[in-house]
This record gives structure tokens, C-alpha cells and sequence, in this order.
């Protein structure tokens, strides 16, 4: 199968249990089943939860087993995303040219929604995990939970949020991506390994993949912000400059920024090699990640 | 030991182990630690993490397997505090005679804080089932997480935020009580069951008396806010009638909602009786939770 079919299928795959794991908007209460489905089928690309089930099969491992634990890791994601949206944190009007889940359903139901959708991932994985008491699951789950609280994302956020407006030096703007973007990222390479039948190696070199690629996302994001066209994007670029934003441009160049990507990107990609044919798709994807222009 | 001492003892336990799983203030970012902390230390009763213990007890349990979970539980119980009192949902500035979380630290510090203490309630219990993969630790966290969630304490709230100002009926309000108060009082019963080595059937039997026991609490709650003082409750009284809210004293008058409380309390009680003397802590604790002017 080639890269883009194998991409499709995933996606599908995990649209389709997505749909399976979260409520029908029928049920009652309706709005939260709607606020929830409105965020998660807002056009994702599937990243993490993809990365989840591809590092599974890397070593062998039964996708139907990963499954419920891509899908947690999306509902986590989004969650994220309606909660870094709201009035009191960014204060965005639109996320992929659709309203925000608070302008959508107001701000009340947005908090729930994303404590809803937070709540519902784990859920899900303690079902499957109660389902099935193999340690590699239970391992999982708590990579995810790790890579969520307050030692990954969350903490990421809490300093992005307390930076705003100032002037960052190397080492915090380091910290952001590391906790707020890569760890969610790694924890979707080391929860998949797991659950594939990874050793513990396995996983702590995945997930070192992992942070590399995080990083060289979240700096070409930044390169993209001065390279990039409206058209691209689908966003105003120069926004970093015009919000006095630190970021990897403005603390070492383009030129470097574009250096740093590249050798973070081909570091990633190293450690994937060792695995042989099998990473073909995750290299591949780990590119498509990384050159992107928007 | 007499009840009191017991009572004392179990949350001095469980305050201390709080105070281990929840990073210290000194940890950077340190906000977030302190906010968390704030609302976790003030001064909270520990009903639900005594009952999980308790319930384990019930059945010959290790307390020290089951206080992770109890701590999960009181961490998840604080963070819908902090999100229920944020000015898009309840508004209120003050709870426990201190000022709410988002008045101390700011709405995005609040919404984050609780996030904060969801994700790490996970955190700790998928750490406990992944240290120890006992099936019964597995099924006492997705218990949990079927109590918070969307199947429970997270629809109640859902459904008390949009019923604001509107007349309800009692199959609502019950709804409400449910699954907003009920849900998280039965989880820990039944949690605390399948930690101490309950089967399932006694599992769902106290389950049953939490769900009864949430359910008078709650309208003890209504009751006394047309029959106590400022000085008891150290909140205004009469504010249901003044906020118009539909309640079990609005819907079925005092005498009837007494009655209610004193049958479901009895109901509860008889559950917990079938256990023999084992249970008189258990019972202790519903009577004092139940006839109380506070």
C-alpha cells in the first residue's frame, strides 16, 4: 500500500471508532454530545492518534488493540484545543475557518466540552484496560496520562500562558515545545510501542523520535509564520512579529531556524531506520510532518 | 476505635498522600502547583476518599493500595469545584469562606488548574494500575472515570447549566441529583469494593447505597437551606427560592422531602447492615452525612 492510501485508511479507521467511542448526538444531553463532535469532526489530520497505531504495528502489534488509545489521544488533543481557545486563555473566534467550540455553544459548554471530551478519553482507555489486563495497556494509558498532565502538556500550556506578551529566552521557549506540542507527540510513539510488544528501549528511542519530530513541528510552524502565504495557511501570517511572539525565528534567524528543523528532522528519522523497512510509513509521515507549507 | 478517631485518621491519611502526589509549590511552573494546591487544601471534608477506603475495608482491603484512587477521587471533586464556580458557569466568588480558584489566580490559571487536577487524578490511578496489573485496580479506575464523565457527574453538571432559571420537573431534577452528585458517591463505594476484593455483585449492592445516600445528601441540601440559619451553613439561606430554583422543598414541599431523606437513608443503611459489624463505620458515616445542619 502506498503512504497516502495507508494515511486514508488510518484515518478512516480511527474517524470511524471516534464516531463508535463518543455519544450519539441523540442522546441526552444533547448539546455536550454536540460540542464534542462538533470539535473532534472539525477536519483533524489524525497526527498523533496515526503515530500511535504506525508505532504499534512497527513491532508487529494488533491495530484493533491501539485503537481505543489513538482515539483517547484525540479526544485529549481536542480537548486541549477548545480549552486553549477560550476568551480567558487565546481568545480565538475561529479554528479551521469554523467558529470555536465556545462561539459555537458558548463559553459554559465549551469548558464542559473539553472536560467532557478529557474525561471520556480516559474512559475509554480504562475500559479497554479493564477489558484486557495485559501490563503493555495499562503501561499505555499511563504514557498518555504522563504526556497530557502536568509533567507534558498541561505545564506547557500553563507557561505559554504566563509568558504572554514577554520576552522569552531560549530555555522557556524550549520548554513550550517540548511539554506543550512534543510530549504528546512522544507519548503517541511510546504508548504505541508498548502496546505493539516494544521493549522498554523500544519505546524510550520512539519516543525520542518523538520529542525531535514535536520540536521540528512546532519551529517550522514558526518558519512557516514568515515564509508562508495567507493562501497557505488559511491564517494571517507575520502574526508572531506583529504579537511581539518569541519564537525560534526571532531568537536564532530563518536561516538556523531552518538548520535546527532539519537536524532534528534527520535525527527523528535516524532512530526510525534502525527499525528497518517496517518504518518506511513513519518516515514518510515524519517528512510529510515536518516540509509541510502549511 | 471510635468513629471520630477513625473519621480524623482516614483523612489525615489521605491528606498526606495528597500532599505527596500533587507536586510541590516550589516545582516550576510554580502557579499551576499553588492552584492546585489552593483549591485541594482548603479545607475540603474528604467524604468520597473516606468512603472508597471504608468500602475497601468493608472486604478485608489494603488501605494502601486503595489511596490512590482515593486521592484520584478528591483530586477530580476539587477540579469540578473549580470549574463549576468560573465565571461562565456559576460565578461565585467565594467558596468554603475563601475566594474561588479563577479569584486567586486568574480564569485561565482556574480552567487549567482544573484540567490540571483531572489529567493528574488519571495520572495517579494509571500509575497504580500500571505498577500493579491486579484486574480489580483496572475495573476501580474505569468505575471512576464512568462516575466523572459523561455517563455521570459531567452530564448532571451539563444538564444543571442549561436548566438554569427554567422550572423543572422531578424527572430532571432527579436526573441531576444523580448523576451531578450521586454518580461520584457511588463510584467511590464501588470502587473502594473492587479494590478491597468485593465480587461483583457486592460492588453493585453498595454502589446502590451510594447512589441512595448522594440522593438524600442532596436533598438534605434543599431542606436545609429553608430550615437553617446564615450561622449553620455559613451561606445565605432562602437562596434557592430567591434564585427560583426548582428543588425537592419546591417541588414536593418539606414534610415530603424529610420523609424522602429519612427513607432513602434507611434504605442505604439496611444495604450496608447485610455486612454485619464490619459495616458500622460505613453506616456511622451516612447518618452524620445525612443529619446534618451543615
Amino acid at each position: 500500500m502506498n503512504f497516502k492510501s495507508e494515511m486514508n485508511e488510518k484515518k478512516l479507521y480511527i474517524d470511524s471508532e471516534l464516531d463508535r467511542f463518543i455519544p450519539a448526538e441523540s442522546e441526552y444531553p444533547q448539546i455536550i454530545f454536540k460540542a464534542m463532535r462538533y470539535s473532534v469532526f472539525a477536519g483533524g489530520k489524525r497526527v498523533r492518534p496515526i503515530i500511535l497505531l504506525a508505532s504499534c504495528e512497527l513491532f508487529g502489534g494488533d491495530v484493533d488493540k491501539a485503537v481505543p488509545f489513538a482515539c483517547a489521544m484525540e479526544m485529549i488533543h481536542t480537548y486541549s484545543l477548545i480549552h486553549d481557545d477560550l476568551p480567558a486563555i487565546d481568545n480565538d473566534n475561529f479554528r479551521r475557518g469554523r467558529l470555536t467550540n465556545h462561539k459555537a455553544f458558548g463559553e459554559n459548554i465549551a469548558i464542559l466540552a473539553g472536560d467532557a471530551l478529557l474525561s471520556h478519553a480516559f474512559e475509554v482507555m480504562s475500559k479497554a484496560v479493564a477489558d484486557n489486563p495485559e501490563p503493555a495497556l495499562a503501561k499505555a494509558m499511563y504514557t498518555i496520562a504522563n504526556g497530557a498532565g502536568v509533567n507534558g502538556m498541561l505545564t506547557g500550556q500553563v507557561v505559554d500562558v504566563i509568558s504572554d506578551g514577554k520576552k522569552l529566552n531560549k530555555e522557556t521557549l524550549d520548554f513550550i515545545h517540548i511539554n506543550k506540542t512534543a510530549a504528546m507527540i512522544q507519548a503517541s510513539f511510546k504508548a504505541g510501542a508498548y502496546i505493539g510488544g516494544g521493549t522498554q528501549e523500544d519505546a524510550e528511542k520512539l519516543s525520542m523520535a518523538g520529542c525531535k519530530i514535536g520540536m521540528a513541528f512546532q519551529i517550522q510552524d514558526d518558519i512557516l509564520d514568515v515564509t508562508g502565504s495567507f493562501e497557505e495557511l488559511g491564517k494571517p501570517v507575520f502574526s508572531d512579529e506583529r504579537n511581539q511572539k518569541t519564537t525560534y525565528v526571532t531568537l536564532i534567524g530563518l536561516d538556523k531556524s531552518k538548520e535546527k528543523v532539519k537536524t532534528l528532522s534527520d535525527e527523528a528519522i535516524d532512530i526510525l531506520k534502525n527499525y528497518g523497512d517496517k518504518a518506511g510509513f513513519l518516515i514518510e509521515l515524519t517528512k510529510k510532518l515536518i516540509d509541510r507549507k502549511k
